[in-house]
């Protein structure tokens, strides 16, 4: 390895890997190695190694992920894509960047504002979290609601197969449409059929104005009622975020955003577009919120008060972490309106589990994302946690939902997809894994149960495996 | 087949079959027999008596494709879903309707239309084209430039594999994220993996005021530039489209759309929005165009101006019909910047052929229609015409574009595919749609070249077949 990447290119201290251990989310494992490839050419020359020795490939970006996809599950070697991080092009004529894996997010934005142009999906980890990271996880974000998830806004990407195989996928165009359309498919595979080492994502003309509003509401069901109330005014805002009272006191103790402390819910509105558009829906949204008991909608006056209402929310996850030493996120989806029920549920289950869970949601998309806050040092209490936010994604499931809208299954929920697929259609699409990875070398113990996946592959002695 | 659609489910005799031996292209084939069935029940019936005699199995809609997607290359079973043609149901909660593959494109607008929605993509033969058929060929439309192609407007699908088992993808919301993204996969595979059953798609608002202009021009590179022009001023109009003088004058003839008779080409503008941004957005372009020297710039006054206006667009091909006993469209990509050459090598190729091409472009993003008048009777003439189109679509991949845009490949371009990909990309690529129809029952040679495809294999004896 040393001589693909040389001396800098890898690390394999134990105090070293134990960095690499962890994601955003509650699983670990250990890797053997860590490596920090610099072009495409080392991941082929990396992958080639890695099969000759028969270990696992594990694809990472930032590490920001929240079902473990960037975890080495059944050991093997970690292929990060920090050193792969430059915006290769801007193409504004045909309103795309081409860029490596590790670029992140919101360095894209930040490259084309000034020419007018942003990249539309914007995680709650824009700052740190890679476009190889969300494109693996097929990431969202708060304005997935008006704008969608990454695979709508990624045209083509080159890949690498783990016997070293380089190729591409669609082009700059939405119009690049020749054979089948392995960009759809290979968007939120998470790791489990290619390593990305190129992606080319669309760019979008940057709006006008936009405004940003809070809505305070002294009972959290009526929070619920403005989003449908805002649907059947035929408004699309761009995001409709919420959050619960439980929350909003940990975050407004942490950032000092400016949210009340005795609300027992929120609803964080945007709203894009042409000047004259923005400012007359400002009003019909004011009107929904105080229809459906809205206490108070505020409406930041300039950039700096947008700054602050979305730094509560897109620092949320880090606040929780000042009062409980860990917490479990579920990333539930209901349809929209379903938010209500949705949300007494969770009530329910923090009632008979005796756990505080607090409640953020994409509340425009029907995307929810309860925080249970939990102490892992406590005997049993993790197995507990993970009972309650199971029990969760199983309503989820029965009101017609899915058990996740943006953070993707990963070693978090793989045992779960079980319960949406029988076990013939998860051999199937286990052969769609098989036809990238027919050795399962690409991240075991992702997406698919036990019985359907790699992991019992790999558990094999060796020379059972190939 | 009797006993599973009833006396009046399919047609077998010679004249019936004639009728079923076309599509919207040039190719034909006669098939052995065309069903109609009624139910996926019945789909998954009669898919498995034709695989129990070893017979193709060709999806097909209203028969509107350009590629030849729906023709029964090699024989056996059509399966037309012209009695699946219910939409099953309207859901604005979600803003989406579930519909059978037999539904008219323009029925779904039509049925959502009163409570402000529309179905997005808008194939010239809305009016005909069925959803099954746009989602097997993912077709656009003159408004792809905003909103993109079907792919990006299917939510979920039910599907039925040539052995006869369903199963369903997707759902009704953008976050329906678990496992791999089947969906993004199956659109535009043009009838070769499975049949589809019954169709998500997304419902969008319709927007507050709609606005279409007609630019004239005495000279074609200026409407090329226009298209330029417009981009760098940072106005995305939802279509732009191009005619040539050629085009134009035909057109007139047959619709008396108003279109000028002496202009070499013509600008056709659409805007969407709300009232006082598409009101300053028209002055915007007018500018554009006057800068770029068009002649004169015209507005729609009203609906009836602005549907005559479309009239014209819309009709184009059937116009060509009056003044040549048959046409060939190319449906080749080039990158926005590159339409004026595009336009100079397809005179050129007119030349040297001596041929009749005229061009109607989607110039917004880069989609080229020449189209090319010929006569089949003539001898010979087929296959120059044939060779003329491939030149011009080999250019659109020497510039960095692709040889279909919205048309897809079938038989017409199957061949084409070695150019684009080498033969172990052909090999990988054809694995993907082996795992779906490992004996090749559905649309043999479509989509891959000969020694990639079906068609080889169909083409032994059946008892080598499988």
């Amino acid at each position: 390895m040393e001589a693909i990447l040389g001396p800098r290119g890898y690390l394999h201290s134990s105090e070293d890997l134990a960095l690499y251990q962890y994601d955003g989310g509650i699983d670990a494992a250990l890797p053997d190695l860590v490596t920090f490839p610099q072009s495409t050419e080392e991941v082929v020359a990396l992958v080639k190694l890695a099969a000759e020795f028969g270990m696992p490939i594990v694809g990472r970006g930032a590490g920001t992920g929240l079902s473990g996809g960037g975890v080495a599950r059944a050991g093997g070697v970690i292929v990060s894509f920090a050193r792969m991080n430059r915006i290769l092009e801007i193409d504004l004529d045909n309103e795309c960047a081409v860029v490596q894996p590790g670029v992140v997010n919101l360095d894209i934005s930040l490259a084309v504002e000034a020419d007018g142009y942003f990249y539309a999906p914007d995680p709650s980890s824009q700052k740190a979290c890679t476009i190889g990271g969300n494109v693996s996880e097929n990431a969202g974000g708060p304005h997935t609601l008006a704008y969608g998830v990454t695979t709508n806004h990624v045209l083509g990407m080159e890949c690498v197969l783990p016997d070293g195989t380089v190729f591409e996928t669609g082009g700059r165009s939405f119009d690049t449409a020749e054979g089948y359309d392995l960009t759809g498919l290979l968007v939120g595979s998470e790791g489990t059929m290619v390593l990305v080492t190129k992606v080319i994502v669309r760019l979008m003309r940057k709006p006008e104005l936009v405004k940003t509003m809070l809505a305070i509401y002294d009972r959290p069901e009526d929070a619920g009622a403005t989003v449908a109330e805002i649907t059947a005014r035929a408004i699309t805002p761009v995001a409709v975020e919420m959050m619960d009272g439980v929350l909003l006191r940990m975050v407004e103790e942490a950032y000092h955003a400016g949210y009340p402390m005795d609300a027992a819910a929120v609803l964080l509105i945007e709203l894009e577009g042409i000047r004259e558009a923005v400012e007359e829906q400002v009003e019909q949204i004011r009107e929904a919120c105080m229809h459906s008991r809205a206490r108070e909608v505020r409406v930041a006056r300039n950039q700096a008060e947008r700054e602050l209402l979305w730094k509560g929310r897109k620092n949320a996850f880090g606040a929780v972490g000042r009062f409980a030493p860990s917490s479990l996120v579920q990333d539930g989806v209901v349809p929209r309106t379903k938010i209500a029920p949705a949300l007494d549920f969770i009530l329910d289950v923090a009632r008979r589990y005796d756990l505080t869970i607090s409640n953020i949601f994409h509340a425009g998309d029907g995307n929810l994302h309860p925080l249970i806050l939990f102490d892992p040092r406590k005997p049993g209490e993790t197995e507990k946690v993970k009972r309650a936010g199971d029990e969760i994604l199983q309503y989820c499931i029965q009101v017609g939902g899915s058990i996740t809208g943006e953070h993707g299954v990963g070693m978090e929920k793989n045992e779960m997809m079980a319960h949406l697929y029988s076990s013939d259609s998860l051999d199937a699409i286990a052969g769609f894994k098989k036809l990238f990875d027919p050795r399962c070398h690409l991240n075991p113990g992702k997406v698919l149960p036990t019985g359907h996946g790699c992991l019992e592959i790999r558990q094999l002695p060796s020379d059972l495996r190939y």
